[in-house]
C-alpha cells in the first residue's frame, strides 16, 4: 500500500500490528531511448507490487541517486554521496522515531550502493531496528532470469524496457548493442563517458516481447516479496 | 511536461529552444484526514498543470522536507537542514550542468523555506543562473482566495483538500475547527504539538464545495504560470 | 542584564531563580548610510531593553548572519546555511548545559530565518529546553507601527534609522524612496543586486522625526518584552 | 576604526586605498570573578587600539569560540572545531569577496587554535589573500611583559583583570593562586574540570596595580600594531 | 616503490617522467585468528609487489576503512562514511596538486566501497585526473583463483592468511568452516553480529599449503599490475 | 605491542587487565632530503618503543594530517581540518566502543593540533574516557635536549634525520641552515614557501653524529613513556 494512500491515524493502527516499511530508491538519468526516470519508476513499482499482498506501506521513491558518471547526459540528477549519506540517515531517524523496526530500502540505480553503507552504520547506533538494503534489479533470481534472456544485458536495455518507463514518442532500436568495456568506462570523466556510451545503453537487446518482460518482472517482484517476508533475525 | 514523461535526448533538444525547469518540493508528514503525501502531491500537481500550456519540463517532486514539529506524528519524514540545504545545492549543481538557466522550486511545505536561503547562496556562486523558491500556497493572489473563503483556512483544511490528496476510506468531519495558537506551538516540542494539534488540522473548514476548490485551485496554477513566464531580470 | 557584566558565578545564581536567556542575532551588511552593524546592534540593544526589567541576562550578538544577497556590497559577512544551522545548534547546546530552559533569539535580520529551522529540529533532540525564535522587526505590533508610519519602510530606512545606528559623518537624505520590486530583486545575483539596489535602501523614508522613531522603539521594546514573558508552554 | 562607525560607501572609499582589515576572536567562557566576555572585550579593544592610529577597519568581535574544557561552568558557550572552521572559512570568503588583500584574526582565546589552521587551508584556494592570525596575550613582548610580573600568571589572573573586564560588584582577591597542574587538567572531563578549579582562575595574581595594568596594555596594543603593519610577504 | 623511501626531490623527479600512483586501503578490524590489520597490510603489500617492477610509487596504506558491522569485536576501527568519503577527497585533491593524472586506489576491505563512489564524483570535478578503485581481492583471475581452491572461501580463511598475515602466538585451525548466510548477517547489529560469527571466519578453509597461497599471491600480484597499466583513457 | 601483531582474541584478553592504547599521528610532506613520511614514521616508532616495556597496544600511524603550507612540494597530502576532526572523532568512537579508557594520541606533526581540539571537544561527550594528545617532538625534555645540541633545529633538520627516516641514496648537507623568518613565512601561500624554504629544512644542522641522534631518541621515549604512565586523573 502506498503512503500516500494513507493517514497518519491508519498508519498508527498498522503499526499496532506489524512494523515494516519500504523505502524505494530511485534516480533520475540517462537511460537511452527511455524515461530519465527509469530508476525511480521501477523501484517504486516493484516495491508496490511485492508489498501489496502483504500489506505493508511503501513511501514514494526517492527520485534522486548519485550518478557522477552520467553528469554530462542532459537532465541527469546526482547527489553528492555525503548529501545521500545524510538523506539515508535522516529517513531512517524518521521511519524509527514512528516505531518501525524493520525497513527495506528497495534500491534501482547501482550508483546508490552508499545507502547500504549508510544504513549499516546507521544500524550501529540504533541496534533495536533492522534495514536491509535490497537491489531489485540484480538479486540471485532476477538476474539469473535476465542472465538466460541475454548476459549481457545492462543499464537502458530491455530489462529496463517496461511499460512504465518507455516513452510513446521514442521508440527503441530493434537492435542488440554490444556491451562497454567497463575498466574504460570507469576512468573515463562525465564528457568522454557521453561520447563513449553514444545513446547510453551499456549493452544487450533494447527490448524483448512482452511475455519475456512479464517474466522477468514477475521473477522480480516475487523475489521482492521474499526479501519483505525475511529472515529478519 | 514531466520529466519522466521525457528521455534525455528529448531533453537535449528542448534545451536548444528554452532553459527553464521546475522542481517541486514536497514534504510526507502528517494532514490530519487527509494523504501523508499532501505537500508532496500539491506542489507537483500545480507545477505540472502551470507548466503543461508553456512546454516546460516538471522533475518528480522531492517527497521528503523539513517538518521537525510533526514528528510525533507516525509516518512523517524530517531531514535536518543541513540535509536539505545539500540536497539542494547538488540538485541546482545539476540542473546548472544540464544548461537550465532558469530554474523554480515550486514548494509545497512551509518547514521547506530554508530551501530559499540555500538557493541564494547557490546562485551567489554561480551568477549566471536564476533560481526562484515560490511557495505556491501562499502566493498573493492564491493566498487572497483562500482568505475570502474562509480566512483561517491553514495546513490540512479544506484549501489541501482536493481530489488528488483525500482518502476514499477517510472522510473529513464537516466542520471547521478554530484555529490553533501559532505562539503557543512553536514552543512546543514535539510529543506537545501531537497532544496539542489533535488530529492535526490548524483551523479552518475541513471541507467546501468542489465548486470552491475549484476556483482555488485555477487561481493558484494561473499564479504558478505567471512565475514561470517571469520577471526573470 | 548582559552576560558581559556578569561572571559564571553570578549566573550560577540566576539559573537558581529563572531559566531564561536572550541571545541576539545580528547580520554586518550594507544599509544604505547607515551602520553596516545596523542588525547586530538593533538586535542586542531591544533585546536589552526589554530584558532589563524583568533580569533577564542578554549574550553579545552574534554579529554575522546569512545574507547572500549582498555580498557584492564592500563589508557585508555571510555564513553559509549550514554554517548558521551549526552556530545555532552548538549555541543550543552550550546554554543548554548551563541549564537554561527557555530560550529566545531575538533576530535583526531577515535572511537568518533558517535559525528558526534550526531551532525547531534542535527542539526536537532536546524536548525538555524551549526556544523561540522571534523577529523584533516584524512582530505584529511595531510592523502595525512602522506600516502606520511608512507603508512602505523597509531595509535601511527610517526604521532602522535610530540614534545607535546612524553615522555622525553620513546624513541620509530627507527624502522617501520607491519600494523596490521584490519579485525581480529574488533573482538578481549579486552583481545585479547592488546595480539594482543604488544606495541600499529598499524603499521608505531615509528618516523620520526623533518623536516617531522613539513611538516605534517603545512599541518594539514591550512587544519583545511580551515575548520574554510568554506562554512558555 | 569600528566596522560599526561606517557603512558600505565608506568602506569602498577605504578599499581604495588599503586593503588591510582586522576581525577580533572572543570566546564566552568562564573567567573566575571577572566578565563571561572577557576574551571577547580585550581581543577587539586591541585590536581597535591598536588599528586607530592605522585607520584600519575593525569587526566586531565573533563572541563565541571552542572552549569546551569550560562547559560545565554556567554560562560557557563552546562551538565545536567543525563549525569554528566553518566561520573562519565563510567570514574570510566574505571578507576577500568585498577587497581585503590582508586580513589579521586578534585572537583572544587559546581554545581558538583551529581558526590558525583554518586560515592556512583557506590561503591554499586563496592564493592572493594574506590571512594572519595572530594572538594578543602570548605574542613575545606581551607575554614577557606579562611574565616580567608575575611567571604564573595565566587564565583570569590579573593580565585580564582590566578596566573593561573587572565586575563593579564581584571584586577579585587580592591574592595569588598557585598555577594548575596542565597536565591534570587536560585529562580531566568537564565535570572534573570545575571541581578542580575551584573559582576558575589558572594561576598568579588576581589583580595588580593599575600603572602595571597599564603598562602590560601598552605593550600589547604597540605588538599588535606592529603586527599590522607587516610584514606581509 | 614505497613514497616513505622517496623524498620530495625525488618524487619531483619522477614525476617528470611519470604521471600514476598507488594508495592502498586498508582497515583494521577482526580477522579470526589473524592480525587486526590484515587488510593494510596485504593492500599495501600487493601493490607494493605489483608496483615495484614498473618504478611506480606507493604510499602508506590509509590504515582505517567503515566497518560498522564489526565494531563489536575489540580492536576495530570504523570510519563513518561522511569521514571517508571526505579523506578520499582530500587525498585525491592533493595527489592532483602534486602533479599525479592517474591514481589507483587498492582497496583491502569490501566496507570501503564508498570510496568508489568518493573517487567517481571527485573526477566530476576533476576531468584531467583518472582515478580507478581496485579491490585485489575479487578482480577477476585473482578470485577465480581463490575460488579454484575453495569456492566458500571468505573473510578471514586461507586467503587472507598469509606469511604477512598470521601471527606466531595465534595458530589457526586446520578446519574448514561452513559459510555464513549473508542475508541473516546483513540485518543483525553489531552485537548480534559478534555473537553469531564466533572467531570471526566467514567461511571457508583456515590455512592452505604454502605453494597454493603463492600462487594466488602471484595471480593477484599480476592482476594488480596490470591496472597500473591500463588501460586509462 | 602492534596492534598489527594482534588478533581480536588477544586484545580482548588485554582489555581484561588494562584500558590503555596508543595512536601515532603522522603526517606525509615534505621533509627536505629526508622521507616523505618522517612524520609518521617517528610517531610510530617513538610510541612502540615507549610502549614496549607497559605492554601497551599501538595501533598503525594515521599517515595523512593536516598540513596545507607544504602543498607545492610534490608529494604532500594534507587533509583539510574539518576531514582531521572527523577522523579523530570516529577514531575515538572506535576505541571507546573496544572499552579502552585511556588513549593517547602521539602526534608527529605540528599542523595535526587541531587533533588536540577534536579530543577534548570529544571528551565532552566522553566524560568516562581519557584522551591525551601528546606532542612527542616538543615535550620539555625532549625539546631541552635538542635546544641543548642546536637551539636552531626545527623541521627537517637533524633532529627527524634518523636512521628510520634518512634515505640511502640522497645524503643530507653536512651543513647548518640559518632558520627561517616564521612571521613572513606564516603569510605565504603555497607557491611562495616552496621557494622561500627551498630544499624544506626550516633552520639547523641537517646532521648530527649517532651519539647525539641516539642520546635524543633515548629521551624521547622515555618521556613519552612517562606520559603513558599517568598522571590519568
Amino acid at each position: 500500500m502506498k503512503i500516500a494512500d494513507m493517514n497518519w491515524m491508519q498508519l498508527e493502527s498498522y503499526l499496532q500490528q506489524d512494523d515494516r516499511v519500504v523505502v524505494p530508491l530511485g534516480s533520475v538519468e540517462q537511460h537511452a531511448y527511455l524515461s530519465l526516470a527509469v530508476d525511480m519508476i521501477l523501484a517504486e513499482k516493484v516495491a508496490v507490487d511485492a508489498a501489496e499482498p502483504l500489506g505493508i506501506p511503501v513511501y514514494p521513491a526517492i527520485p534522486f541517486g548519485v550518478t557522477p558518471y552520467f553528469a554530462a547526459f542532459p537532465g541527469t540528477v546526482s547527489l553528492r554521496v555525503e548529501t545521500y549519506v545524510r538523506v539515508i540517515h535522516d529517513l531512517l531517524d524518521s521511519l524509527a522515531r514512528s516505531g518501525f523496526k524493520r525497513i527495506v530500502l528497495v534500491n534501482g540505480h547501482g550508483g546508490n550502493q552508499p545507502a547500504a553503507s549508510a544504513a549499516t552504520e546507521w544500524m550501529l547506533s540504533n541496534p533495536g531496528v533492522k534495514v536491509r538494503f535490497y537491489n531489485w534489479w540484480n538479486a540471485p533470481h532476477t538476474l539469473a532470469n535476465v542472465r538466460s534472456v541475454d548476459p549481457t544485458s545492462s543499464h537502458a536495455s530491455w530489462m529496463e524496457n517496461l511499460p512504465w518507463t518507455r516513452l510513446a514518442d521514442a521508440p527503441c532500436p530493434d537492435a542488440r548493442k554490444a556491451p562497454i568495456d567497463y575498466q574504460r568506462f570507469h576512468v573515463m570523466n562525465a564528457a568522454q563517458a557521453k561520447e563513449y556510451l553514444g545513446d547510453g545503453n551499456f549493452g544487450g537487446w533494447y527490448q524483448r516481447p512482452a511475455e519475456v518482460e512479464n517474466a522477468m518482472w514477475q521473477v522480480a517482484v516475487e523475489e521482492t516479496r521474499a526479501i519483505l517476508q525475511g529472515p529478519w533475525e
